[in-house]
């Protein structure tokens, strides 16, 4: 399998989905429909709704089919990014490569954008697939992302490691760690994988195997990504390096040091491949993209 | 029909279903867990779940099998007004005789409390009421609450009230004023009132009915919120009065001044009134709310 090739068109799908989703530039009301747009179109990776797109394929779907359902899934990421970047979280001022939507707008825009990117990320889940015979897999794809994102996901995972920050590596760190990454990181792009599989009418144990390799795969996109911050120039990356450590931020590197991180990362890779071959066989474009984020080198 | 008691039991209800809605207060994590409760249960009305209740018996539905879709509007208020206390908003200490979530807590945590309502409260109308036979009407909910939240509402009409702060009254601003609004507060409390005519199974016209009254209920909502802003002490408000005028804030009473205000209200009532009647007859509850909503003084 060409992978450059698949991820070339995935991303254009999503792109094209994005673009139908956000209400344009100029329409009502315009200084938060750009701003929004400002924080989507810039370049991201589109992992979650490709995995999304993805996993549906493998449970037997049609990926056009929930492109804009898939398209959900980034929206409610970038406004994760936005509102982690605001001066009284992150306090990140670059993202890939360009101002945050803090630094140019200014912070009442970026925590209305984010606002605006969760609810209609959410209410995108609602609305696609349209038509009375995907309703009810689009209300549990609702609440199954919900609950990712939500108060004992996402958000919880965002508080702890708030807190964390400065804790150092005491006793009960590595628990801590993976805990705020599980949930930070993790939930969000298990669901994503998830919801690729309930979309397709999965459920039970077979959804399951779809679940676990999402949250395995979090995991490493994490750890890949800890170990970025500690490596990678600005440009490679396109926001500021080595900020973690600076900040006294708990990571897989302040912790076990370069080489261990290494060589978690490569297990969490030989793991995911596993898991990928009893979803879909050999080759299939899963256990490619878990080889891409294990790798990945910005 | 005693409305006092009628509300009473009607709060009681939501009460016991926001409870059940939300994570413990020790649970994991206790930080975000405690400044959500600190801002869910702050002593609201709770108009909008109540409505949604009303709504949907007036639609021939038993209202205690939607209450905690119902409580998951009340949620998406409770952020709504938590994002909008922060200092680069509208910068509020105090909320119903309370200090505001991030003066009780800090920034970066009201600001993850609001992210995790919105969440848990989208969810809440994804996952109940529960079972197969109600997949169908949750889709729809989640689906026209996040369009009623969104940019296109809530969200647009709080940026665009940012924007007019101080734009004080030259040409347009009737039309602006009732724009922000109908956007900023209307939107919510039409969805409300919807919901709960969804969750019964209406649709088309019938359902239009409930939207109309909603929207209207929820103009009549903001005229007497301007109203008690410029009329009302801190105490009986229990949050900082004047603060309108004083921030050049633009307002009906600003606008048009107080007594052409009292009438502009007076005829809502009437209108509301009339709507209820198509409703639900003589003498039901939506009609009594709403001129509850019409004459409250605190």
């Amino acid at each position: 399998m060409n992978l450059d090739r698949l991820l070339e068109a995935e991303r254009e799908a999503v792109e094209q989905g994005l673009q139908r989703l956000l209400p344009p530039a100029d329409a009502w009301h315009p200084r938060l429909n750009t701003a929004m747009r400002h924080a989507v179109f810039a370049g991201g990776k589109r992992i979650r709704p490709i995995l999304a797109r993805l996993a549906h394929a493998a449970a037997g779907g049609d990926p056009s089919e929930i492109t804009l359902a898939a398209c959900g899934l980034e929206l409610i990421h970038t406004y994760s990014l936005v509102h982690d970047d605001l001066p009284a979280l992150d306090d990140d001022d670059l993202r890939r490569g360009r101002p945050t939507v803090h630094v140019a707008f200014d912070e009442a825009t970026a925590i209305l954008v984010g606002d605006a990117l969760l609810t209609e990320g959410l209410g995108a889940l609602a609305r696609h697939p349209e038509g009375p015979s995907w309703a009810a897999r689009r209300a549990e794809a609702v609440a199954l992302v919900a609950a990712a994102a939500g108060a004992l996901g996402m958000v919880g995972g965002q508080m702890e490691d708030l807190e964390a920050t400065g804790g150092g590596a005491g006793p009960g760190a590595a628990e801590r760690l993976e805990r705020i990454h599980r949930h930070k990181t993790g939930c969000l792009l298990r669901a994503s994988v998830e919801v690729g599989a309930v979309l397709a009418g999965l459920a039970g144990d077979d959804r399951e195997r779809f679940g676990r390799f999402g949250e395995r795969l979090g995991l490493a996109f994490q750890v890949a990504d800890d170990l970025l911050d500690a490596t990678a120039s600005a440009r490679e990356m396109g926001k500021s390096p080595g900020k973690d450590a600076a900040a006294g931020k708990l990571t897989f590197v302040t912790l076990h040091g370069l080489e261990a991180t290494r060589r978690i990362l490569d297990g969490l890779e030989e793991e995911l491949l596993a898991l990928a071959r009893e979803i879909e066989g050999d080759g299939g474009a899963l256990g490619a993209v878990a080889s891409f984020v294990c790798r990945r080198r910005a």
